[in-house]
């Protein structure tokens, strides 16, 4: 928790908006509390929920509340990576991780969807509920305040067929795949070399990979695939691992 | 579990390499009868601990051991990175992925290290006396048999001024520092349009990073510090976004 992230201000009026804040986030107290260890009178890193990022001073400490007061939010959000990251749903386990680290990283637009070797429980999973808090804990992470748009895409099919081609729009689309011809370092070297945009889109299988069908069709729809190397990485190891290719 | 990790094989004569094989370990077992749901006369890969990647065939399933045949091992494991890492001593909760994924993406030597920010409690943790077991794990998931070298530095003064020159050789050494001046894409910019070898050494703090004295004794010591942006990433997202940099 690298910043305490704050709701949406209120503007009170056409030049004054809202100066002191009432902290009631359990984690957020504690974080202030007992990492941290700040009192009264110290300065922190805020942030505004889709807003700016500043400082704060604590002007009180309870239990159950913190008051903030001379909230000065001028410095933007960092940039965001410009990419859209389809991942088959991962494992409920590997998820909450996932979410955060794609927030963090910058991800613009994630959108879980399902894939062969997507067991059907994962959907189930009752942290599919609890997705807005992982984003949360990944923009107080990453120091920024602007949340991803995370969709669920529960069937494969309509959304490669009806959706996909839209979401690319102007850009270009790229699927991992173990099993490609093509590594990822010869299109990044020819990326690079010719001076070209990054894709837009970035598709990612979970464990298991996509199968050849899933690959195929989002090829069919103009999808470039690529494989890492002979190396298989874990989901969150090779989310990561791509995403520094956006990032760095 | 992408392949199946043996122990180091008997050469039985200067022609013969034993062609049969015992699994005992549990993990292995369970993996090759409820997951993969293998049965006699399947082939499967598996890869010699420090040797050659390639396939053997199920001769016998019991519950506590799997009688492996016809091994043909005639692949070589995958090339490493060229690089060591030193980490600062994480928490022993994201240890076991940390050694995984540094495995898994062919980090050649990993050096954890102390630092301000690591806790002396970390250095008790039970799970440092299972490093041998995650780096096995890391080889498995990524198809790959030569471990990398682990060394434990428990003091970070003697460790910079005694040994990091000697470690670095002939290379280049960086160090990430959120509060640096040089960003990380710009190195690699510079390192890419000037056709340099990457560095052979990179160091990376954990939660909290390095303090301004533990960077400016790298420094002293020639390496380069830079930093990733705005963005502050947990440590796992860290170490695989910058190893993905040598990766790719």
């Amino acid at each position: 928790m690298n910043c305490i992230l704050l709701d949406k201000l209120v503007t009170q009026d056409s030049h004054h908006t809202q100066n002191s804040y009432h902290l009631n986030n359990p984690q957020q107290i504690n974080h202030i509390r007992h990492i941290l260890k700040l009192g009264v009178g110290d300065t922190l890193m805020v942030g505004e929920l889709g807003g700016n990022i500043g400082q704060a001073t604590i002007s009180h400490i309870a239990d159950s509340q913190i008051s903030l007061t001379n909230l000065k939010l001028d410095t933007p959000p960092p940039a965001k990576l410009g990419l859209t990251l389809v991942l088959a749903l991962p494992r409920p386990k590997v998820l909450r991780r996932l979410i955060m680290d794609m927030t963090a990283l910058g991800v613009d637009k994630i959108i879980l969807v399902n894939s062969y070797c997507t067991q059907k429980s994962y959907w189930q999973s009752p942290l599919l509920n609890r997705l807005d808090e992982f984003v949360f804990e990944g923009l107080q992470q990453a120091v920024d305040t602007v949340a991803p748009v995370i969709e669920l895409k529960k069937r494969f099919k309509p959304f490669v067929e009806d959706e996909f081609l839209a979401l690319v729009g102007d850009g270009k689309s790229v699927v991992a795949h173990p099993y490609a011809n093509q590594s990822w370092q010869r299109y990044l070297q020819v990326t690079r070399a010719e001076g070209l945009a990054m894709p837009n889109v970035l598709c990612i299988g979970a464990e298991g990979g996509w199968i050849d069908y899933e690959v195929g069709l989002l090829q069919k729809h103009g999808a470039t695939a690529f494989s890492l190397g002979s190396r298989i990485l874990r989901t969150e190891s090779a989310v990561n691992v791509l995403l520094g290719s956006w990032f760095n």
